[in-house]
């Protein structure tokens, strides 16, 4: 594989108001003994870069400059600090996209995903990988094995999300898992799941019935479509119809934040079990907090990823434990990028990646 | 300390309906090697038994047929099975009003809280303590320490559900706590966080204050007064003047189930943090989901208590590690019972607690 | 599959001295009524079983009057208590060898295999299971799934030990794994650290290079045939040979207790690691404390098994996770049970079951 | 407090061979914008920095080029990096002595005493603090509380070595207790494990009356003297004499590393307890592997201290809830440095101290 590296960093940046512009930005440089420099490859696009176009805010990060989108991508090292261990120029690499401080309360204990001053790739006012280059601290960059390519090296960080959240669900060996939400991330969920052990039950529920048949391609041994997000009312006999769980499942992993989800998850937990919360719908909704406690369940909210995560999601992909042949539904080169945009707000197949800019298909392949 | 046990087993009878009577029962007789005949010396009055009087039901459970109430019970033992180990005539005990089937998978895997058979004194249809005898294997049976009086001993029961909770919340050296509700639970809530190291900030918020300052007695740094259980769009600013935190808390116990407390505490908690639901108030509420995931908060229903909680309680007590001088703030005879539900449900006081039948002054000191 | 079931028990039984002799008991009845009849249809030898016919006692054990000797069996259902849920004559199983008291304290808090009064078959002086028929409480019974025989469900017993070590190792997803001894324990433990997801480096260490055969087609993905057990001179240079561990292992299984293997699995532990000891060898042995400390390695007893690892063990089973076939190499009619003793006390093959009494060949295949 | 800092870095080197000299060193300045220089205030003498001075190494590291020991040290911050929040020039501080990478493995999991780059002070080659001037990255300094002297803040490491072994043990709520090790680190646990709840049986052994009526000043339920440190044929007898612990111990904590306290530990645990390695001796023992496993022991090495250790060491000094006065035995001017040296070889007291350079006594009282 040869590389010529380009001479000018390309960059799709979104402007407040929600347009978009290719624009040129400064190449960065190492700065620190242990940055590395690399070029993007290929960057998925999440639902979180939609938001920021179509509603120029999400939660408390509001975009009121200009900035790049895009946070899930593979990249190829072009250049090391001189004190880079492991990492050489022309390795393939998944780079997590948030720099932690490394020396806060969170990142020493173990839990760097919520470091008080996490720089995230995307997230105003830091930004993301819609360029050509990119300078990180080579603790984010892992190698992708010669069997990953780069289209799919662009999923290992909602890999990661997956693998974050089944960690929270915790032991899943011979559990029953159910999975609301046959999306990326749900998809991810239920293919993580099973390689955690839970393959005797692992239910995945959506609202659309072609995501179910992919969840079936993903290791779902149930699916139920719900006819309806907010019809309540049949939720409990819905739910009988569903599940061959007798004695309910061990851990329900909700990769949307439909509100009504939420309910009939909660509901067809076993006393014990535990609920993560990996997707994000509205901020508040109804929750059956009677049920919570006469079944003393564990809520628990996944945010990102943490210490490992991105390592085993990596194994994973190697070891053929997860397989991610077909998730990636639709490719664009840079310059077509908006139209990834608009496939994923049509929500149209599972997932969209841009590559480049200036990315060839030889490398694609790589 | 000379006990002449009564002929008779006397019993306060709740009808379907609301009304209670008094009758005489059979006395229970020793059936299995391991169990335990004991005389009940005094009760403490749950919310639960309340909720049976005034409404008929609670939850699932419904008063169908006559029933006893009470389950805070402390007792002396009249007469033990040929296999009891450790326990012997004349011993006072506290005794866990749960008796659980010991076989299926939640009681052999140490959550016996969970078991799907448990007989559960004054649930319906199992009758409850406020008799003269009952009785119940040697496991649930828990020696008083000479220094702990009857009365207090039926402090044991909710001391254990403050302990099952406060376990639930996690490590506790250090760490910030709020506590919610200055109710029995939450007072000793209150008082266990900081027996478990919480001592440099407990706080305490309920609505009326004189059990704030009851809070300060039992334990608390700091107490808040919350203008209203539902006024929320004044919360932020209620918790920003409540709080000395300004990194938030490490745990949330929630005595009360109040909508608006559980929303302020999900606010309060710092990322990474604890909230655990011992209260139970609406069987659902608003929940702030969005926060529970960008902090990545750990939201946990609580139940009961499960293993090692009584033993701990009487330990805590034991050692003068948990005051709890001035909790029973209502005491009444057997006859008098009535009086009691009364009290309870007028919200006077913190704990109400009946002796008897048949307790003359010589035993309750005991 | 139709059953005639025998009108005598037969039993064979060790006297005091290491003779054998086949002897006619009483058939036992159900007593509780949560108590099953079995009728046993397959028994592995264990070496415990060898060393009590040889040694006549294994730790504080000893065989002081005569004794049935087995405790890794199948069975099948030939009544049951009044209140079996779940379990039906003809049924079959594998059944847990320990009845535990259920009510001491390491009971009720999910450790039943440290129960202080547990009766375990074949261990002085509760008898084992080479007899026709035995009374078991309904808890210790799990149903086999119709693919796995009568002779790979004798095997769920050594599985579970397996999956209870493997648990105490902690998280192995792509964790590199270490397990001293291809026998048949070791090599369970093989397979099952695979099936939780240690899947890149399993290296199986032993002295006998036929075993290590038979360890790469049990999952060992490297395998090493250490020179002698007491060398320790050269017990570096032989790890460094062994291994691919340039990082060292996260998780050793020892299943020998060979003292040589000890100081070389803690040697070959990253820091941080955790080392199983699940084999026994010589109650007391040279152990490097200083690396222990220096790692801050954690090092485990594993007693036996514990809840819900018989469970997993046949779900593994079940779902083809983990492989048995070829693990049973002997089988000997009861008749001839007595050869399987010394077939055993040989070193010969790796797991030896004896069928019966009078089990022919047609329940044999059921 | 008024401070005049010194223009000149006195230091206290030791040579290869074992002798002391004073010297000067260049004052170091801040480097990274996250730096602060700390002035030494008092320095308390550890076995280690003895070790290296009489024996010239210690496991892996020797000294083969002038070292300055000492990394127990109680400071004043002088200047802070641009970057620093929270700490400002006269700050009172102590100093965790080891510098971790931040970005390895260890450091990004939460175990950051793991790190494999860790700059540990007084471990050749890197030096430790008897000097005027040290720079340290700004997470490595904890404030002081006022009423924490800087001699009782040099104590704040071995401190944070005890609570890393005491949550190392595990839950010890009302858990029973064995110290083996009446010297700094074994007192201090002992504090400790009262602090964290074990307050009915904390039994400190030792070979020294002295040291045994010391520890009962410092939380001692019960003590012991055993007779001998290697006469193990008596060990189980004394055993038997020494305890009121007829279940056994919940967790035993040894700070010495001597052969025969370890396999009177092992003995004295209860099924299903944890030993904590925090001491260290031979580099190997003769270890009872036989019980550890019968009893399903868990055996813990601990190492230095990790994640909130120091910050919870401080908070039980803060809060009274661990008593150290009387702990210092021995204070020392920077100029007789060497006799706080000697003192600690000839065993005296409990702990020395050594102030400066420069440190006169109303500094020492601040």
């Amino acid at each position: 594989m040869s590389i010529e590296p380009p001479s000018i960093n390309h960059a799709l940046v979104l402007h407040p108001g929600g347009t978009f512009s290719y624009s040129e930005r400064d190449i960065p440089t190492i700065q620190s003994d242990r940055d590395v420099l690399v070029r993007v490859v290929a960057t998925g696009l999440c639902g979180s870069d939609i938001h920021y176009w179509q509603h120029g805010k999400l939660g408390r990060y509001e975009v009121t400059q200009p900035l790049i989108l895009g946070h899930e991508s593979s990249r190829i090292i072009v250049a090391t600090g001189s004190n880079v261990d492991g990492l050489e120029v022309n390795d393939r690499v998944a780079v997590e996209p948030g720099i932690s401080c490394n020396t806060c309360a969170y990142c020493r204990s173990g839990r760097y995903n919520l470091c008080t001053s996490m720089q995230f790739a995307a997230t105003p006012p830091v930004d993301g990988t819609l360029c050509t280059y990119y300078r990180v601290p080579a603790q984010c960059c892992y190698k992708l094995p010669d069997q990953v390519s780069f289209r799919d090296g662009a999923l290992v960080e909602p890999l990661s999300v997956a693998v974050h959240a089944c960690r929270l669900g915790g032991d899943m060996q011979n559990r029953n898992v159910v999975v609301f939400g046959a999306g990326p991330v749900g998809l991810l969920c239920c293919a993580v799941a099973r390689a955690f052990g839970a393959v005797e039950e692992v239910v995945v529920i959506d609202v659309v019935e072609e995501r179910l048949e992919c969840a079936r391609r993903y290791g779902a041994t149930h699916t139920y479509r719900m006819q309806t997000i907010q019809g309540d009312s049949s939720n409990a006999e819905q739910l009988r119809s569903v599940t061959e769980l007798p004695e309910g499942a061990d851990v329900v992993l909700d990769a949307t934040g439909a509100e009504a989800f939420l309910e009939c998850g909660i509901e067809v937990l076993s006393a014990g079990g535990t609920f993560v919360q990996v997707g994000l719908g509205k901020p508040s909704v109804t929750f059956p907090v009677g049920m919570v406690c006469d079944k003393e369940i564990g809520f628990k909210g996944s945010f990102r990823y943490g210490p490992g995560d991105y390592k085993l999601a990596i194994g994973l992909l190697s070891a053929g434990r997860v397989q991610v042949d077909g998730l990636v539904t639709h490719e664009y080169d840079f310059e077509k990028a908006e139209e990834a945009f608009q496939n994923v707000a049509g929500r149209k197949g599972i997932k969209s990646v841009i590559y480049g800019p200036s990315i060839g298909s030889n490398l694609r392949m790589g």
